[in-house]
Parts: structure tokens; sequence; C-alpha cells
């Protein structure tokens, strides 16, 4: 991810954008990393149409480790 | 993921325990997901014994949509 | 909370659906805890819809430690 | 909670704090809101020290809604 | 800031309401903090009612420490 | 910032290093981003090491709108 991966948050994952659905202020994205792995992310639309994120555009997801959470059956 | 899946999160990813880190008040787990993917959490060490997270176990990572950021090169 | 508890998140609450309010991308659920506490979620809207939220449910509130903070008047 | 209430966090609540368990750059920090709920924070030991954070002191606990998840049995 | 900064958010930046777009749910709202600094906050629609936010308006943006990443070029 | 600014977070600012303080697991790192602004983040230690966060330092703080909170006075 070369230069790009200089950003503190410690997942980054590069994908496939899968779909896209847009609110008024929010828009809900899809992202495929691999199969069969899909990250749903929450943005700005305002994101959305600064990125030109559509469907099929290759995307990288990046989620800051505190935001993760860990759960066992 | 059953039952478990019925949790507003989006993102649920079942993995493995890669490594756990342990801090003061907060610890670093890392989860392989599927080769190669990665998942980097801090989460509070009381949380890391309470679930027993050690190197190998099976963990389910999870992350709210609306923590999810998305980029492009 | 059982084995619904082996969740790393340190505040997980259970309670009734006051209200669901419905955007396009996302959906705001109030979730009574107990009297007079209830608590005020935004979450995607695609998830009210796959645990079924409804005003009068059971359900439980689930926060990262991380994502609380504090005050003092 | 008078004009303190005016932050746009939908969730703040009332309590005592219970327990503060330093780190080295972060601390832990347990608000006991009523009985029997118990919020789990994790902020830095900076905050702690600014706001005299020792238990038995009264503070609130703040949550911005898109901060909460909900999960069903 | 005076007795408000007894917030354990190490954040909080004084500016001036910029513009505010409603959705359904959310609203995004812009705070110029100083020129030519703009930060753009996503809250729900419900808490821009509370807190009469208006183009003009002075308000405070508040950022958790643990929200905030950083990068390099 | 260039191809960087391509990320879906809208409140991306350059700065300086002002500070960095390791903890275990976390680092508390504060980015001068022009007088009298101070960001306060708390990252991995990892994430510090990687970018080769040091006082001094160029660096740029990011901040989804999500974690963007508002308060008046």
């Amino acid at each position: 991810m070369g230069d790009f991966m200089k950003i503190s948050a410690r997942n980054c994952f590069r994908g496939t954008v899968e779909d896209v659905e847009d609110g008024v202020v929010t828009s809900k994205v899809k992202i495929k990393i691999e199969m069969p792995i899909t990250l749903t992310a929450v943005i700005t639309k305002e994101a959305v149409k600064d990125l030109g994120l559509k469907r099929g555009e290759k995307a990288i997801a990046i989620i800051k480790s505190t935001s993760v959470m860990i759960a066992k059956d």
C-alpha cells in the first residue's frame, strides 16, 4: 500500500466497492476485501462524491484499532 | 455466527488470535481473519482476561460501520 | 447476559426499544435501560431490519469503553 | 445537567466514580450510574488528572450516539 | 472554555457554525475553528435542534483523543 | 495534501508533532495544527514507530466526521 500505509490506523484493506447506497447526509458503502469478506462503512455522502466511489472501483477500507472489538462464541 | 450475528455492527469476522500484547490498562490483539488479513484491536486488558484471548484461540472481530473509513490511491 | 457477554465491549445493557426512527441509510434507536435511562444509538437501517428492532422489543445496548467520555460539572 | 447538556452527544449520565485504574497513557474509569449500572470508560490519564477523578466523586458519562451498538439475544 | 473544559475529551475547539445540512436522522455540521480550519461533524438532527445550531452561531467542536489518527506524507 | 486527501475522513489537518508520550500499548501524540491549536491523539505505539513520529516532525491529523461532537456554552 506504499506511502499510503503511513497512517496510524492499523487496519487498511484494499478491496473493491460492492455497493453504494446514498442517504441524505450519509452513505453506506460495502467493500469486498477478498472472498468472502465485505466491509460495511457509513461515511458522508460528501466523501462518496470526493472519492468517486462506485460499484467496481478499487478502494481501501481503514479502521482505527481502538474501533475494533473482539467476541468469542 | 448464529445468534451472535444479531448485533447491529455490520462487520463481524471470525478468525484466530495471532498475538496478544498487554499494556497496563489496554491490550493490543491481532486477529488473523484469513490469509493474509490480520485485524488489530485495542481493547481493555480486562476484556482480554474475560474472553481468555490467547494466541491460537478462535475469536470474532466486530467493527461498527460508522468506524470504517474509505480511501483511494 | 450469558455467553453473549463474551464480547470485549465493557458496556452491555439490557433494555427495551423505546423508539425507532428511520432515515435513508441510518436509523436512530432509543433503548430504555431502566427508569429513567434511555440510550440513543445511530446504527444502519440494515441492522434495524436484521434485528427486527421495534418499540417494545427487548434489546441490548453495547458500547466500547474507548467510546465513553467523562465530564464533571 | 443544565447548560452542560448542550452537547450533541445524546447520552449523558450522571453517576459516581467507582474505580480509577491508571495505565501509562490511558486510564480505565468505572462510573456507577445507578444500581446496578456501571459504565467503563478508557480515557487519557491526562484527563483523569484534569478532572480530578477519584473513587466516590460525582461525574457524567458521555457517549456519542454513533458509538452505541444494539444486539438481541 | 471555563468549567466546560472539564470533559475528558482532550480536543475542544471554539468556532463558528459554517453550514448545517440535515438528513433524516443525521445532520452534517461544519464548524470553522479559525482560518482556514473547518471541522466536519455528523451528529443527530435531534442534537442540531437541541443546540439550535445555525450558520454563524458560536459552537465548540469536541473530539475524543482515541478518535484522532495520524498520517505522514 | 494531494492524493492523500482521498480518504473519506472529512477532517485532515497538517501540523507538527509537539509531543509523544509512550505507554505500553498506546501512545499519546500531540500535534500542533497552527497556533494555538493542538490536537491530542491516542494511537498504538506500533503506529508511532511505523510513522517515525517525533517532536518537530510534520504530520497530518485525521478525524472521521462521525467522531466529532458539538457543544454550546
